[in-house]
This record gives structure tokens, C-alpha cells and sequence, in this order.
């Protein structure tokens, strides 16, 4: 259980604080993460890694010569947001382009993509390969779902090589993409982790047993089965990753004999030597195994085993030297440090605003304090909801969300900013600041509805029917969800609908309103009879089965919340 | 919780086969512990470090070039035995003598103690510097009675490092002496240790408290305290330390901020960014700080802080390179390995023995065999009592230590030898598979007991009164310890006086034996009246109070099967 904090909220930013002071010589903190402070070869693509904390050595403790040029630190288990990506990626750019990788995770996917278009339009190329080496979280065949877990390293590794020896950036996704269709992992959990504040774990495993298939975020194995030697569990995690073998390997592999925080150095040593008579016995040459806490999970007890099937080059690119705060290897540079100094996230500036605008602003405002203050209240519980098939964090995600879009809005509506304006700041705070899946999809939502708004109008239902179309549009394009896939777009898409219609006949848009919340909260209700489908790579059994989905039920309560406001 | 296991005797050993094949270019194996497999610089000082296991990196993957030559490895949190310590400082030693250090545990001093003394036998000379570092375990001025713990690394890599330079072994005692010194430590826990194979942790602490003044064994701390945020339990740390700042020294300090196992990297962080904070508002200058796992105690939760305070030559060979699985500091050189062949414990020789002896050395196995199924029965009750103030393995000592003693017993008969050197065998090998204090006063106590017999006579009362006196010599000089301190002794004084008292009054050796075994019973019990006294260094708080000496125990128990056996 996580012990060491000052709150919860600063937990991540305390520990960035903290490991770049113990690394003043390697790392250097941004808006968004951390970069390398040492200096790099003139036209070098640069490498970006990323994901939500939780994970130390993974992401930040990454970055130096031969590795990673930045990392991207979400929160706790959460992905970080576009602004972040965006604003890490732009620390490191020196002109040959940005590559980008980081497990493959349905929010990680979507800030990554949002952040790329947003790089992509200032004219610098961005590319990412997510990793998906867990062979628990989707059959080969559909090799594309799978999550990315300790085999992240591998594929960092070789990349971040890649790049350092002067590949362009389609050589580093080259590269990328080799090791990763290369790389399988396995692994198995004995105990859940606790998140910083929370005074549960996200799951339990029974006495005596053990997950089959963990995730890296508190999601629990997708079987039980009962402890057993370290000698049969080696043969347990060998066994299946040999079932993968890809046709025409050369027999010789890379491993990674990772503890996700609560098993020790010394049963990762007992367990990798049985490990290694396994696969020395299949005929298989390791080639610098790396064992030990090199993906964690917060105090997450477990193992997980990755090969990587090598060739000559990757080989050579895994063997190449590295050296940052938590992986080294081969000879180290000699030091010369290089301050990019530390960004902020953008200002925004705000244009002309009506009165009636501004009023409607402090209307807004007045909202989202309402919509604040229910999502604290309700936090726990849509944490709880989570927790069970995820990994808790929507509660926590959606009231730090809203608390930076409030912040945001009440900094707009003091500045003179109209309803549009107001609105965006908020997004843009919300999806910044809220990071993971439904933090990108509300902020992004919002920032959207607020294109179809303007700062001099008193807009009318037509004009708030198009705000949500909108917010509908780009939650369904970003989403990669559809309707029935135990989103929150079970409960959005019916309170779209039935908003549209209510106001094409004829009724006010707060009655309009009110009854589209009305339905939603009915459709969200009834997400406890879905099953998970797609976009949600995390959801590997189904335990959510007979719950309702937390994303449409906090949209449920929102809307109702304002529908009572706008009545 | 220890999940990952094949058996719990086999724990150690796997983990370090795992460990060696994982750095075949650091280390190589050697009977007792592992060597570097790195070329070394001709007429160098050897370093060995060493202590029971379980608390890895210390001390196996601090073991390369600019710090130890070797290390030790006992059993999980026993100390090593003499024979494993012997073994490896020949196998490093160069002719220049060898510098040893270790925490200070009563176990480790003996064990060290014996085998400088062999070495010296050989005119090798080692010598042994402690470390005492920890704050808690006694007041400044009986700094000598302090436990080492987190302080282990400073000391060791400024040996290493005074070595590393050419200095001869009494300059590498000097700088050894100076750092330990110059180094304290203090610590919280916030969740106990499980040893390998147990069901229960050591020790536990109340929700919501902390242990102050943890020790690295599972000993709980000195007292309890509510938990706190990371910057109160900062300064908690920073203001005991500076209590205890030297005079006159110079403010730059080298900092090793340690997580016990259980606390995860990013709550170091949080933590360290306090500590940083304090230490700089306090006027210091931190030099190289380490922020991590160093010294872990299995996966009990907890962290310490350790503070060296430099003067230049301290601070010179902090900062010296260094290149082991576990702590790397500055340019790798390069690697050439070398290869000493593992070594084996050496193989005993028996002279003739007379057939009425041999007859002897039949019925010694035959109660050893006895004494080996009660030890077993008992395992489980003696490790409880244990726990109650020490570290828990008495149970799981006694039992290895008489199963290795059995074993060799029954070789020596097998090889047909006489009572004294089948005596001999056993407690050689009781001390060299037993590890800790009880295993070396028990195994070199049967040895000594051997010297007063032979293996050609049948001993009289007298002699057998004799041998028992052997043993309690050996026990009473090497352990340092009196009658009324709560040790084995105040079992074996009073059975020895006994058994004389009656030999002496004419009464048969058995019936003298079994009167003598009911006073070591009554006074074993009565230890519970006492408080540990000196040479305990681990027992810190009353926590024994009402709860007789495991040790004590034990030893009752044995001599009462044993006069069973002779009547």
C-alpha cells in the first residue's frame, strides 16, 4: 500500500520534482514530463515515451543517450494528455522528427493520435507504435488489441538504439515495429496495488492463489489458478510464450524477468534460474537478460516474463549502449548537460465578448461548480464502479477534470471571456489535466461544443443541439467506440438523439434537456447488460458483466445535474 | 509475502544461481558466497562484504570493481557462517591482506571473528570493520553497539573505493573507520517481512501507525507512531539525523535515502524531495545521492535515511567509479573476466578409530536422528518465540544446522569414524549450514566438546562432564555474553554446574545428564523474568519481556531428549 505521500493530487508531480533532483545530470522536468538534459546529436529523431506513472523505472527513468529523449508522465496509472504529449514532443524536436511509443492502452492511443494531428499541423512529423506484447489481452490473431506491457522496454530500447545510431524516423518505426510483431510477454499477479490515498487495493487475489494474465494497472489476471513452485510457474510462462514462437526464429532471444514491485530481487533470481534451464533447454541462446523491477505496478506483486525474438539487428540495436537513471548499459557518455528550460502550458488569450456572453459565461461557470462539487460527491463511487473491471481511476479522473476546467472557466469568465471562450479554456484544462480515456474525450468534447458556440450571441436550442452534435462527433471519431460497446456513448448518443428531437418538436431547450437526461440516465443503467466489445484493450474478462459502465453513468449524472440548473 | 519459491531451504541458493547467470561478466559463484569475475589490479587489498541474505542488492550485487572482491551470502537474515566467510576471503585474497565489513549483528561479529582468526592461522591477514550506523539501536555514546543497516552501502563503497587507490589494508581500515563514523541512519516501517516459506509476517504494524526505528531483519521499531504526510515524515528523519550532526563538520553530506522493499520508487521520490528540501534548508550541500532500493529487508515496507558527512577524502572516494550488477557509478571499465573455479567446502579425513568408539559415534548419530525429528517438531514454536523480539529464525536455524550436523555425522560413521571426530563433523557442519549466532555457537561448541573426547576410549563421566565444559567455554567467550543477559547461556551454565555438581556426588552420567536437563528446563522458562542485556545489538525494545529465550529454549529441549536417550 502506497504510504509516502503529501496528497494524492500531488503525488506524481512530488515525484518528478523528486527524481529529476536526483538526476539533475540526466533528466531536466517540462510541461508534461521530463527531457534529457544532456545533449544530443544534431539532427537525432527524437524519442518520446510515455504513459501514466505508477510504473517507475518506466517512463521517466528512461530517458538519457541510447534510450528515450523524453517521457511523458501521466497520473497514477492514468494516460497522459495530448497537451502533455504534445508539449514533451515539442521539447525534443530537433527537426528530424518524433517518434513515439508507449503501451497500448485505449486513452494512451487516443492522446497519442490527438497529439500527433496537433504536431503534425505545426509542420513537425510524429509517428507512434504503441506495444502490444501481453498475450493474455487478445488472441494473435488479433495481435492489434493486445495491451503493452513489460515488453515496452524492447521495443523502447530498440528504437531509442535506432535513433542513436542515426536512423530517420521511418528506420526508428521500422525498427519499432519489427521488435514489437518480436515481442511476448506473460505474466501472473499474487497481490493487487493500492492507489496513493485510496485505502483499498484495486483488486484482490485469493489465499493461496494467483492471477493468470495481470495487466500493469491493477487490473486483476483473467484466471485464478493455485500457487505453485517457482520451478512449475517458470514452466508456466515459458511454456506459454514458446507457444508463439514465431516460424523461422533464429533461437535467440532477449529476455525480461520483470517484478512489478512487490516480489523481490531475490524470487525474481530463484524464479529467472529456472526460467533460464527452460528456455536453455528448448534450445534457445538468452542474450542479456535483463531481471528485475523494471515495469512496476506501484506495490503490485507479480511477475511477468517477455522474449523478444531477435535477428542480427535487433540483436545489435538491444546490445547498443544506453545509459539513463534506471538502465544502463556498456559504456557511459561523457556528461555534458543541456538546459532546454522548464515550459508552462500555453496562456490562452481571449477575444472581444458580448455582455450577454459574458453573462452566459458566468452562467456556465455557476454550472460547473454544480457539476464540481456532485463529482466530488460522487468520486468514490464511480472509482468503486471502475475498480471492477478497470482501473479505478474514473472517479479521480473526472473531478480532477472538472476542478481544472472550473479553475480554468473562473480565470476566462475574470478576464472578460464570452460563452465559446469560457467553454474551451474548460476543455482544454479537462482533457490537460484529467488525463486517461474519458479525460481526453470530455475535454476534447467540450472544446468541440464550444466551436459551435460563438462569444456575442445568446445562442438558441438549434444552436445548443449543434454544441452537443459536436461534442457527440468527436467523441465518436476519437473514441474508436460505438454504440453498445460499454462506453460512455451509451448514455451521450441517446441524450443526443433524444435532445435533437424534443427541441424539433418545438420544446424548450431546458425541457429538451431534462428529458434527454432523463434517457440517458436510463441507457446508462443499462450498460450492466453489455459486455465489454472494442476500444477498451484494458477490459480482459467479464467481470463488468451486471454493472453498469462508469463513463455513461457519470455523463448521466452530469447532464442531469445541468438539466436541473437549466430548469 | 514470499510467493516465489521452490522449497524455503533452497531459497538462497537458487536465488543466488539465478543471480550469477544473470552476470556471468560481474560474478562468479564460490562455496559461501560470490567473487568478481572481473580481473583485479595485481597486490590490491581484497574487500569482502557479506551478511545473511533477503536484502538485496546488499550484498551479492555490490560485488565488481571499485567495491567488494566479494561477498558472503548467509541464509535470509542469518548471518553467514565461518566456514562461508573463510572460503570467500580465500578465494579473493591476494596477498595483501583482506578488509571485511558486515552490519553489526551479534551473529556476523562471531562468525567474522572466527574467521579472521582462521585466516590467521594461515597468515592471511583480515581484518573486520562493523558497521554502526543506525541511529535507534543505541545512544551515541555506545555507538559501538549500533546495528549497521542502510549505512552498509556508504561504508562499503569508501573501503572499496580507499582500495580501489592502492591504499594498503591499514589505510582501508582507516578510511573504513572514518566513513562508519562519519554515518548514521534512521528509518520507519510501515509493513512487516515474510520469510520464504512462512505464512505470517514477522512483525506487523497497526493501521495506520508507523514503526520508528525499524530494523533490516524484521525487527519492528522502538516505538509506534501515527502515519504521516511525506513532509512531516521528512523532517522526522532530518531532524533526528542533525541531531547527531559532528562537530566541525564541513556541511557536504552524502545521502542514501533507502526503501525497505514494499515502498515503491515513486514514493522515494515524494520523500526525497522533502528530505532535499530540508538538507538544503538546513545549509548542507548533498553530494551524489542515491534514491532507491539499496538495502531491502524481503518486501517489508519502510523507508530510512542514511547521512555520511564528507571531508575531502571521504568525498573523493564516494565519488570514485564503480561497476557492479547493482551500483554503477561513473565510466564502466572494461570488461575482462577471470575465472577462480568455485570452490567447495573442504572435504574432513578420519584418523583410525577404535571399535568400541565407532560404536559410539553410532549412538551419537542415533540421537542426533533424535534430536533432529524434536528440532523439526519444533520448528514453527521456536521461530514464533523468536519473532517476538529477534528476527523469527531460530526454529528454521536449529533445524538446518542439526539436519546438516546429521548428515555429516552419518558420513563420518559411514567412513568409520570414532566418537570424538564424528562429534567433530557434526558441529562443523552445524556451523556452516545453521548460519547466525546460534548455529556458530552451537556447531563450534559440538566441535570443541570433540577435543575432550577421542576416538579410541570410552569416556568416563569425567570426560563427558569435561566436553560439556568445552562447550560451555567456547559458547561463553565467543558469544560475549553472561548468565542473566537472556541467552542460550543461562540454560547451559546452570545445566553445566548441575551435571558437575552430580558427577561429582558419584551419580551416573545418565542420571547426573537427565537431572541436569530438568534445571536447564526450569531456568530456560525462567528467562522470561529477564531483559535482554548486551550482545544482542538486534533486541531493542522489551518486546521478550514474559517470553523466555528461544535460545535457552532450545537448548533445554535438546539436553532433555538427549538424557532421555542416555537413560
Amino acid at each position: 500500500m502506497t504510504k509516502v505521500l503529501n496528497t494524492a493530487d500531488s503525488f506524481t508531480d512530488d515525484a518528478v520534482d523528486g527524481l529529476v533532483s536526483i538526476y539533475p545530470h540526466y533528466l531536466e522536468k517540462t510541461y508534461g514530463g521530463v527531457v534529457s538534459s544532456r545533449s544530443t546529436r544534431p539532427g537525432k529523431v527524437a524519442v518520446v515515451i510515455g504513459g501514466g506513472s505508477g510504473h517507475y523505472p518506466a517512463f521517466a527513468g528512461w530517458v538519457g543517450p541510447g534510450l528515450a529523449d523524453g517521457a511523458v508522465v501521466g497520473n497514477i496509472f492514468a494516460s497522459p494528455s495530448t497537451q502533455q504529449i504534445y508539449a514533451v514532443a515539442k521539447a525534443v524536436d530537433d527537426g528530424a522528427g518524433v517518434f513515439m511509443s508507449y503501451g497500448n492502452y485505449a486513452g494512451d492511443v487516443l492522446n497519442f493520435n490527438l497529439a500527433e494531428e496537433q504536431l503534425g499541423e505545426e509542420d513537425i512529423r510524429a509517428v507512434s507504435v504503441p506495444v502490444t506484447d501481453d498475450v493474455s489481452s487478445a488472441k494473435l490473431e488479433e495481435r492489434a488489441k493486445r495491451r503493452g506491457v513489460a515488453g515496452d522496454l524492447m521495443v523502447f530500447k530498440i528504437a531509442g538504439a535506432a535513433a542513436e545510431r542515426g536512423d530517420d524516423l521511418d528506420g526508428v518505426i521500422a525498427a519499432a515495429k519489427k521488435v514489437n510483431d518480436a515481442t511476448y510477454s506473460f505474466g501472473v499477479a499474487f497481490a493487487g496495488c493500492t492507489l496513493p490515498g485510496a485505502e483499498q487495493p484495486l483488486f484482490t487475489v485469493p489465499e493461496g492463489q494467483m492471477g493468470v494474465g495481470l495487466g500493469v494497472h491493477g487490473e486483476p489476471g483473467v484466471a485464478e489458478v493455485p500457487l505453485e513452485p517457482a520451478a512449475d510457474l517458470a514452466k508456466r510462462l515459458v511454456d506459454r510464450l514458446l507457444e508463439e514462437r514465431p516460424e523461422g526464429s533464429s533461437g535467440r532471444v532477449a529476455a525480461l524477468l520483470n517484478g512489478l514491485g512487490g516480489t523481490k530481487y531475490e524470487e525474481l533470481f530463484v524464479l529467472w534460474n529456472d526460467v533460464r534451464k527452460l528456455l536453455e533447454g528448448a534450445g534457445l541462446t538468452i542474450v542479456a537478460p535483463e531481471v528485475g523491477e523494471l515495469i512496476t505496478s506501484l506495490d503490485m506483486a507479480g511477475v511477468s516474463l517477455t522474449l523478444t525474438w531477435l535477428d542480427d539487428e535487433l540483436e545489435e540495436l538491444w546490445l547498443a549502449p544506453a545509459d539513463t537513471p534506471a538502465f544502463r548499459r556498456g559504456a557511459a557518455p561523457e556528461v555534458r548537460t543541456v538546459h532546454r528550460g522548464i515550459s508552462e502550458a500555453a496562456q490562452q488569450e481571449f477575444g472581444e465578448a458580448s455582455s450577454d456572453s459574458r453573462e452566459l459565461a458566468g452562467e456556465l461557470l455557476a454550472t460547473l461548480e454544480v457539476v464540481a462539487t456532485l463529482l466530488h460527491d460522487k468520486e468514490s463511487e464511480l472509482g468503486d464502479l471502475d475498480a471492477i473491471a478497470g482501473d479505478g481511476d474514473h472517479g479521480r479522473g473526472m473531478t480532477k477534470g472538472c476542478d481544472a476546467a472550473l479553475a480554468a472557466a473562473r480565470a476566462a469568465v475574470d478576464g472578460g471571456a464570452g460563452l465559446s471562450s469560457t467553454l474551451s479554456a474548460a476543455g482544454v484544462a479537462w482533457a490537460d489535466k484529467a488525463g486517461g480515456t474519458s479525460g481526453a474525450l470530455w475535454g476534447n468534447g467540450l472544446r468541440q461544443a464550444a466551436t459551435a458556440l460563438d462569444d456575442e450571441s445568446r445562442p438558441g436550442a438549434e444552436q445548443g443541439v449543434a454544441a452537443v452534435q459536436a461534442a457527440l462527433d468527436l467523441v465518436t471519431t476519437f473514441g474508436k467506440a460505438q454504440r453498445h460497446d460499454k462506453t460512455l456513448l451509451d448514455a451521450l448518443i441517446p441524450f443526443g438523439e433524444s435532445l435533437q428531437q424534443s427541441v424539433g418538436e418545438g420544446r424548450s431547450f431546458a425541457e429538451a434537456w431534462s428529458s434527454a437526461a432523463e434517457v440517458a440516465t436510463t441507457e446508462a443503467q443499462a450498460t450492466a447488460d453489455l459486455a465489454p466489445k472494442i476500444g477498451r484493450a484494458r477490459v480482459l474478462s467479464d467481470r463488468s458483466q451486471g454493472h453498469p459502465d462508469p463513463g455513461a453513468i457519470s455523463l448521466a449524472m452530469i447532464v442531469t445535474a445541468v438539466g436541473e440548473r437549466l430548469g
